[in-house]
């Protein structure tokens, strides 16, 4: 294990840590009762472990452009709340139809199928409510603002939902570019949208938040080839998508050198993709 | 006809026809391509034909306070995206399984469930994305973060989707101030959030925005008492909820009122209730 990947890994653990934090006091049960189990039912979801690559993401492009407070924390939670109401929904019987999700069962098994479509939509919806109050108690609302329109855009009907539109209803992708504008759609908008999450709330420029894009438009499509390494349906494309993994990690890597000493973390989040 | 229902009228119909140009040329079909019809499927929901109630509050919100521009009809625009979400979502096999709305056949009878699903995630996702980007336009972007809240606030966990689960999983209310809760929740809370938006777009103050939230509490449980009028479910209830109404009505054109001759259009609309 080399310096750089301990290092990554214990920054990763803490920041995993207090991620877990914020979703768990900030979505409590409420004290006046929770009828259909509803927040339960989005608890159940939202705290299951998982890797929080993307508030990971977010909270290191924070990084490179200035500090976390509570409110970028807050941001960047956010965006697991998307991430979270989409596997709920990706999971319902109308849509991919999975009984379990990391070895549990899936939120519909559990909670029955109406109230799994309305956790969703209750995640959805709070993902925007805590960026506009992260946003109201910060020294930059409009950067709240910005970072409130990328993370619909990422998440809405060009981005991550109409990736699941076509990945649904179209025909498998033919060619290497087909793919990539799946994975672009389906998983690249929201990692996108999670850097410039974190990179709005943390106050940085204009210029800063495009190379923070640029990194999160190509981590994206790498992080789906990396994910689909072991997968026998995209063994046609194997050495074509390994070849384009180490092409899209090292524009990843590349975007983040702007930041110097500060865009490390970054950089080694995206190499880490290829072991 | 008195003139203040004919002059209500007049204000409706243009108001209405100006919130149709912003939902049919604001969510167009994309010139390249449209997987799975998820923006037809958006669109088939949207722009059928309704009575635009709730963008209608918002701007006679923003009409008592301020002025109306162009990011004050999209802000008000975005709660018709948000409500017509929930009846794509609400029509589901998984939950009322309606087959027809408005005469026609509901979202998913048209374009399946897993685009029905995936349509009303996106029309959620698009109310903030155009609440953001109408702020980012304007001149208050602060207002517009605080509009953002409260419409996720009216729209979620505690609001509107509270209410959902509540209806769809506890036993029937068994008395008055239960079932106002549920009307509070299911019907109130959003349109509370029009109200909120409406003024808080216009640049309402803080006094002004808690006067048309008491408007929108009390609107919201007068609308669906004068809703549930002829249904016969509620017929136990029916001179209770009479009274009721009348109550509220009265206590909604109270509110209004600190906004004097600029508020009467608010009035009117809620006396419209009694009709």
């Amino acid at each position: 294990m080399s310096a750089n990947t301990e290092s990554l890994e214990i920054w990763a653990a803490a920041r995993r840590d207090e991620i877990a934090r914020v979703l768990d006091t900030r979505l409590a049960i409420p004290p006046e009762g929770d009828p259909g189990r509803l927040v339960e039912a989005m608890r159940y979801s939202l705290l299951a472990p998982g890797k929080r690559i993307r508030p990971l993401l977010g909270l290191a492009a924070a990084e490179a452009v200035g500090t976390v407070d509570d409110n970028v924390q807050v941001a960047c939670a956010a965006v697991e709340l998307v991430h979270c109401y989409s596997l709920v929904h990706d999971d319902l019987p109308a849509m991919d139809d999975d009984d379990f999700r990391r070895g549990r069962p899936s939120n519909h098994k559990v909670f029955g199928e109406s109230v799994a479509i309305l956790a969703g939509d209750a995640l959805l919806t709070l993902a925007f409510e805590w960026i506009a109050d992260a946003g109201l108690h910060s020294s930059r609302p409009e950067a709240y603002l910005r970072a409130a329109a990328a993370l619909a855009r990422g998440a809405g009907v060009l981005g991550m939902v109409r990736g699941q539109a076509r990945d649904l209803c179209d025909p498998p992708p033919p060619t290497m570019a087909a793919l990539e504008t799946l994975h672009a759609e389906k998983t690249g908008a929201l990692f996108r949208a999670a850097l410039e999450v974190g990179g709005l709330a943390a106050g940085g420029s204009s210029d800063a938040v495009g190379s923070l894009t640029r990194f999160g438009a190509a981590y994206g499509i790498a992080f789906q080839h990396a994910d689909d390494r072991d997968d026998a349906e995209h063994e046609a494309h194997a050495a074509e998508a390994r070849a384009r993994l180490e092409t899209l990690v090292a524009q990843a890597a590349e975007a983040a050198a702007p930041f110097g000493v500060r865009g490390e973390r970054l950089a080694d989040i995206a190499r880490a993709l290829l072991r």
